[in-house]
């Protein structure tokens, strides 16, 4: 058993860096908030005697000595960025849980037969730079390292730069550290484990992601002077585009969800007509004949509304994620675990996307669920219980000795 | 007949200060490029032989004596602040027409009866303070000087700290300056004048303006792990008012308009589902039954919308402008001029809102309208003929001829 009390102390110790007036956290990946959170993890990592290692696009490795060294290690870990308006588990649970199970097998005295290797990876959020999981893409290969630390945030500042201006550039190619296996713990942020009264989720798949960049020209003109009818009006467009995407991805569920989370008038003012929105669309679907459909509607769509309004739109896909399937083997050892300790579990599907979902293109991965109140995700009043947090933090060391052998 | 070169080269020689890439002018009022602006105007107003005063809200009047002294002196000015995205000619032309009126008198030793004074109104565009037309509107006792002095901007600095910023917060109080009566020479900002090949417009009214703000309180969520049906997504919120608010200004048109030109989701992200929104409308019509129309139908339709989507949608009314009806006789004396001066012409309607509509309130007030290319305003790219643009101001010299007597 896991040290509950040394888990949530570290979970509400962090909480510190970037702290919200409405208790949440706001620590966009590469910030100086980051920078603070990281330096107390390497810290930790270090006094806990793993050996610490920085790859080239900041993410933070820390290995815990096996004794069979030929063996890959056993990844455990998630991520300590949060969204702008973020809580206090998103990714947290996972980083700190991971060095919560490192802790108590030296505690205990206990070696394992393969390694173990803690991992915070770089920018699982996606908020300041797309796409989400960044780091992890570019370890499996879907992304060079080169174009990763090109990619800009809405300053124009690159990863690169980000890197640098927190000292977070390591010395080590992506790709450096061999990783048998990912066991990745998360809070569900979805209703599903609450509502059932479960605790532990074993994640047996997850949703595909599209991402697109918009943009919407239209014509810029007096608010008061221009008939309604000769308008070129960006906002009404996007406002089509927005209940359309909302309409199509009803049309689909309930396996499919469409969000615009961003839209941006060029030089706003009260008394002009907008004539340009830059805007961004996020689709997704755990099945990938639904994706192809969710962006095939919507095309269509924007493209009957652009025609109607007389304005343009250009839509750029900038992500494009498959669903996940996570390991057979893998998934039965999450499960094993639960049941070993006594937790009410279920099979689920995450809603949102994980840096495991990444690694399991390369390398069997799972994951872990615990319950977070109300469903509440990317909100600052994101919520989870100790025991829950605890629970899943035994599933999460039980599974990896099953793996990793004592 | 004014001296078209001369005042085609104030136009042009002014458009220097703000202008934009695509040659428009970016000159919000009491910023740095309305400095330079009205510094050029004060000398050339103090060069041309004015005695020149600023109020409290920073309006420049520039007084030329009568030969009766008595007599309270004849208004003509507009504005020499622009939207973000502006042209070369909104405002612009009307103060700059002016003081090529008195140019031209002054080079043919014209002396008139009754004193003129020309004027350059504090923010009549209404961007980055609201209201619009906020100094003349202070002038005419619809708001007290102390008022408009701590409007603010979106960053929060007040006219008071802008008029300072530039050194204009001028000596003399608001109303200082009596004026008998008042004209204004502009563009049309609309697309009529054009269309019938007709040089004059000869205002007889004005759109009546609803500003209101609004705010959408949602509940930001998780876009990937939040189903479609338990979402409070603020955007989608908005973009169900932009739709009805464009319906129902058509339900009420020709005769009304309604423009979201303004919306600003807080802390965006593309993957988390907008919470909260604050956005401005703009709702118009020269028919005050059909401008409480649209403020009823506008609030059933956002209650309605907020209680199906289960957000909040605050709406402050912050500027009520009623309909304009301009003096007639002032109206018939533009008429004449421009019939005098061998200009076709027809009566019209302004949709924009001017400093003449407020003066109108308490002193006969009238103007002079000429064409624009396609109507556009508001827009960089707004244009107007050299031709047209001394029409008008000789329209408006032989107006005010007539009225203060020779
Ligand atoms: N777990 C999580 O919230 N990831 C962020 C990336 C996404 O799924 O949008
Ligand atoms: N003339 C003009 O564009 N005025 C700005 C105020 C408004 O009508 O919106």
């Amino acid at each position: 058993q896991i040290d509950s009390a040394r888990l949530w102390g570290s979970i509400h110790e962090t909480a510190q860096f970037g702290a919200t007036a409405k208790g949440g956290v706001r620590r966009l990946t590469l910030s100086s908030e980051d920078k603070q959170v990281r330096d107390w993890f390497r810290k930790a990592c270090e006094d806990a005697g793993l050996e610490v290692h920085v790859d080239a696009l900041g993410s933070i490795f820390g290995l815990r000595k096996g004794r069979d060294m030929s063996k890959p290690p056993v990844g455990i870990g998630s991520h300590l960025d949060t969204q702008p308006t973020g809580g206090k588990y998103d990714g947290i649970l996972g980083t700190l849980g991971a060095l919560e199970v490192i802790r108590t097998l030296n505690d205990a005295g206990i070696e394992t037969e393969a390694p173990i290797c803690v991992v915070n990876w770089t920018n699982e959020e996606g908020s300041r730079f797309a796409p989400a999981m960044m780091a992890s893409a570019a370890y499996v290969g879907d992304f060079t390292t080169d174009d990763i630390l090109s990619r800009k945030d809405a300053e124009g500042t690159t990863v690169g730069q980000a890197l640098d201006s927190i000292g977070y550039r390591g010395d080590k190619p992506v790709g450096f550290q061999k990783l048998g296996c990912f066991v990745e713990l998360h809070i569900e942020q979805g209703p599903i484990l609450e509502a059932e009264g479960k605790t532990i989720g074993v994640v047996d798949s997850g949703q595909g992601v599209l991402w697109y960049d918009g943009k919407i020209s239209g014509f810029e003109s007096h608010a008061g002077s221009t008939p309604m009818l000769l308008r070129r009006d960006a906002l009404a467009t996007l406002s089509e585009i927005v209940l359309a995407m909302e309409s199509i991805a009803k049309k689909h569920g309930p396996n499919a969800v469409g969000t615009i989370g961003e839209a941006v008038i060029a030089n706003p003012s009260r008394n002009v007509i907008p004539g340009e929105i830059a805007f961004t669309m996020d689709c997704r679907s755990a099945d990938g004949a639904i994706m192809d459909a969710l962006d095939r509607d919507l095309r269509a769509a924007i493209a009957d509304i652009a025609a109607r309004r007389k304005v343009e739109v250009q839509i750029d896909l900038v992500w494009r994620k498959a669903p996940t399937h996570f390991d057979p083997k893998l998934i039965a050892a999450v499960e094993n675990a639960a049941k070993t300790l006594g937790y009410s579990s279920r099979r689920i599907t995450s809603g949102a996307g994980h840096d495991a979902c990444n690694l399991n293109t390369v390398m069997p991965a799972a994951m872990v669920f615990v319950p977070c109140k109300d469903g509440i995700s990317h909100n600052e009043l994101e919520d989870a219980t100790q025991g829950d947090c605890a629970a899943g933090t035994n599933v999460l060391m039980h599974t990896v000795l099953a793996i990793a052998g004592v």
